[in-house]
This record gives structure tokens, C-alpha cells and sequence, in this order.
């Protein structure tokens, strides 16, 4: 295993002091519970958006707290669910007496532990709602998870929510805004290789030196299917043609698209699949209206890439431009 | 070889092209030669400032053009200087009639053919000045350069000249302040892994399950030491210190400090050697002032990192702070 760190229990919070110290205008980092809150947490009459689940996805979730976006992250162990007292204590940290949202990607552990959180919260009269982002069209069920994975759109969903909690909206606009994204947003992911969890310190799977993994998720779950390793154009068309098809994306739609880098896949080849993805949206009358191209929900090393798509109206658009100012997501400030 | 791409060849100018596509607000790229200009270039009355060198160094130097920062940039094939053609053409594209200051990373190829398209501009009434950037502490000759290799301080380098050039600073003032930012500013690197070029198909260089290499350079070119592998906390120290030493940085100075991914590390582990180097410059008296973690000058998808250090004074934190806005730096606009 070859990483920069020190011993693999301590990564999480040792890389958590980093984004501490590198970013102590934007965001707190709590322990013992591990939190990452927006520095001005909370903010009176505000709504409260948190998101949360296990590390090694970065910058997802900590690195998109801050003004315009979320207001805490709950960080987990290394692809392990935070827990309930993470969640409830992020909650408290950023309720500003609006409630607070609950943006949950769907996997068992982070539903189940949400979900408790929530109860609590609510019994301590904390108003919360809870959405379910499940977005993966590669797999209907999956190792983790009953129903589809939640992947890419998470980050649109949290940008965009948080947008409209900054601006005023009320709890339950928020949670059905959440609700219009997911509908709204597919995916698809591929690896080139395995990641290695550090307390594991071997691959999470075997690869070929001539093979891929369509449909991946982004903890090295299984995918649709192993095969040849393929052309940039080759898989862009497999996951963007998955990906268009399930909603379906229609002539004269237009969207929010995210190319995302698995972690270890360097901007080159990304700029390169972006290409790809699109020539595709145009042969198909897709517009893409706004774009992210890099890191933005990795598995650690992992080499690969995914797509995202979400449909998106001027509603959606609007809030997308709206300013942000976290340490990974940041304009108009 | 796992890459996303399609044929080697093509790899640069499809990547561009996904560039293009991607920040059509920002950039215009334009081929046979290879430049990516800042789309409103020239801007009458202002120096213009550019840069370039080999692909695979993404995002830089395509990703850092736009108001602020670069006026145009010279991608070279991967790994390749770029040719005179190229600085020629984009030192004419971005010439506002205020002169075009060339900043040129030490490798023998770029800095001869900067040199070339300078003698070219200036026979045709440009004027041009260049700074050459030799940043690395590692080794003082190299096998691409006579004396330091640039690196790390390039990209620190092209934001405060691209703010003093965007606020009216002349010519002989932004060369100026280029050779203050190359003097105050020191790097190293290090890898985990070797990475591959496309066209050869195969790892640069063989390296050991267990080992890394300390003071490598952005193409692979041999460091300091190949050693066992260490700890995050142990390699942060070997380069930190050698960074520090070297100016020296003094208890009471304060930098603009960078951690920067080779391509294939991924941020949790940036942050975590972040962690570390803020504690060693906080044990030495340094103040961290600014700081950028992520991956900006890359070398493909190798694993490993660099540790830039500028000692910077009023002067260069307010050109820091001011306005950038190019497709992977922004904040101010």
C-alpha cells in the first residue's frame, strides 16, 4: 500500500486538521463526534443543509461546506457510514431555526443512521427532512444498498439546495428542490483500477492489466460488467448513452453535466472524456448548460471517471450560478 | 497502459478540445500551433503575460488562463517543450501594445525556445521580456536543465503577475515581479509511483512496491534519493526542511504555501500532508498566510507530491488576493 500517511487509523482526522487549518475561514472541524461546519454555523433563520457519509471521497463531503452550499458534513471512517451522533451533532451545530435538511446518498448504513439522527433531532424539536439521493443507473441493487447507488448528483443536489436555503427558502422547499434534483439526475462510473483502503492495505478488488469495470460504484462495488479495456470514446458512449437513456434526456433538454475523476485519474484524460461526453449530448440535441470537469466524488486512487447528468430549467440553472465559497466549490465571492 | 484516452497522438489536442468546450466563457483554443488564449485577449493597454511547456502537467498552464492570471498558454506534445511557432503566435494573440512578459519554467527546451519566439516578437516590434522560473531544491542540474529545475513557484508565479499586469503594471514591473516571486519561492517533490507517457507506453521509471523517491522531478527525472517508504509525517519533514533551509525562511516570515498532487494522490491524503506542514512551519516561526492544496502542476497520473513555498510581503498577499478568474483558479468574480 502506498500512500501518504501515517498509520491508517489516524487518516481521517489527521487529513480533517488539514482541511482545518487550510480553510479556518470557511469551516470548523469538530471531534469526537467528526464534523466539519460552516464557520458561522449556524445562521439565524436560515434552512440547514448537512450531507454526510464515509471519508475517502473527497473533497465530497467537507469540502463543500461553506456559504452557498452545505453548512456541516458528516465524515465517516474511510467508506464506513458516520453515525447517528455525527449526524444529530451536526444538525444541532447548524440549526438556525428552520430546520434542517438531511441529504443522504443511498447507501443501508448512511439511510438507517440518517434516519435515526432524524428521530432524535426531531424529539429534541429540531424540524428535519430527509432526501434520498439515488442516482446510479448501473446496478438496481447493490452490495450496499437496496435500490440504486447514490453517486454524482449528490454534489449538483447539494450546491444547488444549498443555494436555495441561503436565498430563503423554507424547509420544505428545500427538501422538494432536493427531491426535483435526484428525479432529475443519472450516472455511471468506471474503473480503471482498485482502491486500497488504508485499514485494509490491500486492493478492494483484482483488475487486470487489460481490463475495465463499467457501472463501478464509488467504493469498488461491483459494476455491470469486466471488460477489455476500451477507447475514451468507446466508454464516454457507454455511460453517457446509459446515463441519457434512463431518464430520458431529450432533444432539446438542457443540463448540468459533471465529468468526475475517481481520484486517481489526472485532469488530462478527463478534459479529454468531456470532449467525448460533448460531442454525444450534441449529436443527441442535449445542451450542456453548466459543467464540472475534476475531483469531486473520488474512491480514494482509484482511477476512472463518471458522469453525471442532471436535467435542468432555469430554476435549477439560476441557483447553479448562484455564489459559493467552500474549499472545493467556489464563484461569485 | 490504463488511460482514458484514445490514440496517444491525439491525446493533447483532444484534451484541449474538451477545454475548449468546457470554458468557451474563458479560453479560445486555437491549433497547428497549440495556444490556449484568454478569450477577450488582447486587452488594449495591458502587458500580456503567457506561459507554457509539455502536456501533463494539467491543469497547468491551459487551466490557469483567464483575467487575472495567464493571457495565453503553450502546450507542448506530452511531456514535450512547446515550439517557438506556438510562444510566437500566442505572444502576438495576447500583445495589447504594453509588451508580453514570457514566464519560462528552467528546462533546457523551454527556455531555448522561449528564447527563439522572443527574438521573433521582438524583430517584429513586440517587446518581450522573460523570466525563467528555478524553484527546486532537489538537485542543481538535472537531466532536462542546467541548474534548477521550475516548478511549483510557476504556478504562484502566473497569479501575482497576472493580478499586477490586470492592474496596470507595466512590463519592467511584472518581469520584476516574476524574479521577486522565483527568488523568494522554493519547491520539492516527491513519488510513490512512476508515471506513463502515453506515446511510450510504458512506466518512465521502475520503482519498488516499498520504495518512493525523494526530490523527483515533474517528468519523472531522477531526485534526490530513492529510499524506503516513510510516513507522511516523515516526508512532509525531509522536504519541508529542505525547502525552508534553502532560502532560508526565518521565524516572523510569513508564505504563500502549496501542496500540490502529482496527478494520482488523492486529496485526503493532500490534506493530511497539509496538516503536516503546517505544524513544521508553525515549530519554525513561518506563518502560513495563503495556501493552495490540490493537484496543480502534475505530472500525468504519477503518485507523490511537491511542497512550494514563497516568503511573501504585503505586496504579493494583496496581489494574491485580488480577482482571478480562469477554469481552475477563481475567487473575486
Amino acid at each position: 500500500m502506498k500512500k501518504l500517511i501515517n498509520k491508517p487509523e489516524d487518516v481521517v482526522k489527521q487529513s480533517l486538521a488539514g482541511v482545518a487549518a487550510a480553510h479556518s475561514d470557511l469551516v470548523v472541524v469538530k471531534y469526537d463526534p467528526n464534523i466539519v461546519v460552516r464557520a458561522d454555523a449556524p445562521v439565524k433563520g436560515k434552512v440547514g443543509v448537512i450531507s454526510g457519509g464515509g471519508s475517502g471521497h473527497e473533497p465530497m463531503h467537507g469540502g463543500f461546506v461553506g456559504m452557498g452550499m452545505l453548512d456541516a458534513a458528516c465524515p465517516g471512517d474511510v467508506f464506513t457510514s458516520p453515525t447517528p451522533d455525527q449526524m444529530e451533532a451536526a444538525t444541532k451545530a447548524v440549526n438556525g431555526g428552520a430546520g434542517v435538511l438531511h441529504i443522504v446518498k443511498n447507501y443501508t448504513g448512511d439511510v438507517m443512521n440518517f434516519e435515526m439522527a432524524a428521530e432524535l433531532c426531531q424529539a429534541e424539536g429540531i424540524e428535519v427532512a430527509s432526501v434520498v439521493i439515488d442516482d446510479d443507473v448501473a446496478v438496481q441493487d447493490s452490495l450496499y444498498t437496496a435500490g440504486r447507488r447514490g453517486v454524482g448528483t449528490t454534489v449538483l443536489a447539494e450546491k444547488i439546495c444549498g443555494a436555495a436555503a441561503e436565498s430563503g427558502a423554507g424547509l420544505k422547499a428545500v427538501a422538494d428542490l432536493c427531491r426535483k434534483v435526484n428525479a432529475n439526475g443519472r450516472s455511471m462510473g468506471m474503473a480503471l483500477t482498485s482502491c486500497t483502503v488504508p485499514a485494509a492495505g490491500k486492493p478492494t478488488f483484482a483488475i487486470g492489466d487489460d481490463e475495465m469495470e463499467i457501472g463501478i460504484g464509488i467504493h469498488g462495488e461491483p459494476g455491470r460488467q469486466r471488460m477489455a479495456l476500451k477507447s475514451a470514446h468507446e466508454i464516454a458512449v457507454m455511460m453517457a448513452e446509459a446515463v441519457l437513456a434512463d431518464l430520458p434526456f431529450k432533444s432539446g433538454d438542457r443540463a448540468i453535466a459533471m465529468v468526475n475523476g475517481m481520484g486517481g485519474t489526472p485532469l488530462i484524460e478527463l478534459y479529454l472524456v468531456y470532449n467525448e461526453l460533448e460531442q454525444i449530448c450534441k449529436g443527441k440535441g442535449v445542451t450542456i448548460a453548466r459543467r464540472l470537469v475534476g475531483n469531486y466524488i473520488t474512491s480514494l486512487e482509484m482511477a476512472g471517471c463518471s458522469i453525471t447528468m442532471v436535467k435542468a430549467d432555469d430554476e435549477l440553472l439560476k441557483l447553479w450560478d448562484a455564489p459559493v465559497h467552500t474549499p472545493a466549490l467556489r464563484w461569485g465571492v
